[in-house]
């Protein structure tokens, strides 16, 4: 089988078992898919949960697009002749009801040219409303040990990108407890295209058990209006990340891609008060202490 | 009295009596002020108003900073040489409780460098959440009687301006129903100073009768929880507009500018349900049919 079309078909099967997994933890709402095509070739299938027991808004959305490679990323690449890409991935977001279940993130993704080039890129990181050292702990050691299997440099390289990448400068606070985030991964002398699928494997799966253990974990511990109003809030800033800085937005944005689904990252509500105050020594200060980057969350 | 001083008073002057009329519409909610100051110079008075009988959060923002001219604007801006500036303006963003109230921007600012530049710029423009065209006109025609009273090209050459700056591109939307844009008008053969001046104090004058018109006529319209939803899907849309799109707010974040000032003009709450249907022949309907380029709102 094509590497493109292996990649594909593991992309669509992860899609359909996380929705399973991710639907059996919540146990009241079900994903609904949308197909939809792109004009230049291509297209995806969208999956999106809302109102269910533990999940408010959640998307689980695949996509293969190919064609000729638009002209603005030609140069962004620094390409002279036209090409042909392919370009395939998962993305994720789930916003869930209880303030205690952290908001996640993960994509992965494959991308060709006609010239040979081959990168996988990704990324998965945790962004809880109150930050939990504990269970920080428990996601960091999880990433590193799927990374570990792979090589002992990845977790230290990828957890730094991720702080550098899931940053917020204009609060200057991080936006969660990061995790990982990679990019441009060609097969090379040291690493096979198997061995680099076979880590974008290791990830993906990775996150139906993952992100479940919170749901299950956390979706009873009882929660005041403060507690929502707080997560409204670090809602409004994961809202100033998506559409400021994440570039995966700006380039669905940019291309015309299909807005509804771009945008299934962002919250059902959100909020900005003015000058929100908090109390000192409160959990919600506590938090923002922790909004850092270089965090070591392993010890 | 130097130019700039000129200026500066007149917006602060302006931003007093502004607050004056909203708060005595709104009839509930006072103003809040935040002084704050600018490390390379100056600083600003933010005065916002939250949770009021018609306004939800509205702010009035006075700034006044000068110094050296920051590096990436002196690039953006071709100067060879370092230089020092001087930047006065007047912000405003209100977001109603009622729907049927609509949301209104204004911004007037005054730029002067040392090299003898000096630009006024500004615009106002109108987002309400349900469309009404007799209002749209009643908007737009207050506009044009003030322009006119400078060069009968002032209306139409600025309102064309608006609509292709209040647009989002994502969504293929205007933002509302537009206004008046424009920016680097300086003194020239043509208009003096004092001209240039003059036309800024009588859209600056303007703001306070347009806006309670509102204010007092649409607050007391009833209205439905599916209005009130419609009303925080637009708020979204605004968000999107002010975060991707708005060259003062990306100015103020990559400018390390007072951050809550910046994203004063961010609504309270807004939502982004996942791809929200709405109904044939509604209201909504007609709204989003409005939300077009080159509409002639004056007949």
């Amino acid at each position: 089988m094509e590497e493109k079309i292996q990649v594909g078909t593991f992309l669509k099967q992860l899609q359909d078992n996380i929705c399973t997994e991710i639907q059996r933890a919540d146990g009241k709402a079900e994903f609904t898919e949308d197909k939809w095509s792109r004009p230049g070739g291509g297209g995806g299938r969208s999956r999106v949960i809302q109102n269910g027991a533990v999940i408010e808004k959640g998307g689980v959305n695949y996509s293969s697009v190919f064609g000729k490679l638009p002209p603005n990323i030609q140069k962004g690449l620094n390409l002279e002749q036209e090409t042909e890409f392919f370009a395939t991935g998962l993305s994720i977001v789930m916003h869930p009801k209880n303030p205690f279940v952290p908001i996640i993130h993960m994509n992965v993704r494959y991308f060709e040219l006609d010239n040979g080039t081959k990168w996988f890129g990704g990324g998965i990181d945790l962004t809880p409303h109150y930050i939990d050292t504990e269970q920080a702990k428990f996601f960091h050691t999880s990433l590193k040990s799927v990374c570990d299997k792979h090589h002992l440099s990845f977790y230290p390289d990828f957890k730094k990108l991720a702080d550098d990448y899931f940053f917020i400068p204009h609060r200057n606070e991080t936006r969660g407890v990061g995790g990982i985030f990679f990019d441009r991964l060609s097969p090379d002398a040291e690493f096979s295209f198997q061995q680099r699928f076979d880590f974008i494997k290791g990830i993906g799966e990775l996150f139906a058990p993952l992100y479940t253990h919170f749901m299950n974990n956390n979706s009873k511990t009882p929660f005041t209006n403060d507690n929502r109003q707080w997560q409204l809030i670090r809602r409004g800033r994961y809202v100033e990340f998506n559409l400021v800085y994440d570039k995966g937005t700006k380039f669905g944005l940019e291309t015309n891609g299909r807005i509804e689904s771009i945008l299934m990252s962002l919250p059902p509500v959100a909020n900005w008060p003015y000058d929100f105050s908090i109390e000192k020594n409160s959990q919600e200060e506590q938090t923002l202490s922790l909004l850092k980057k270089d965090i070591d969350w392993l010890n």
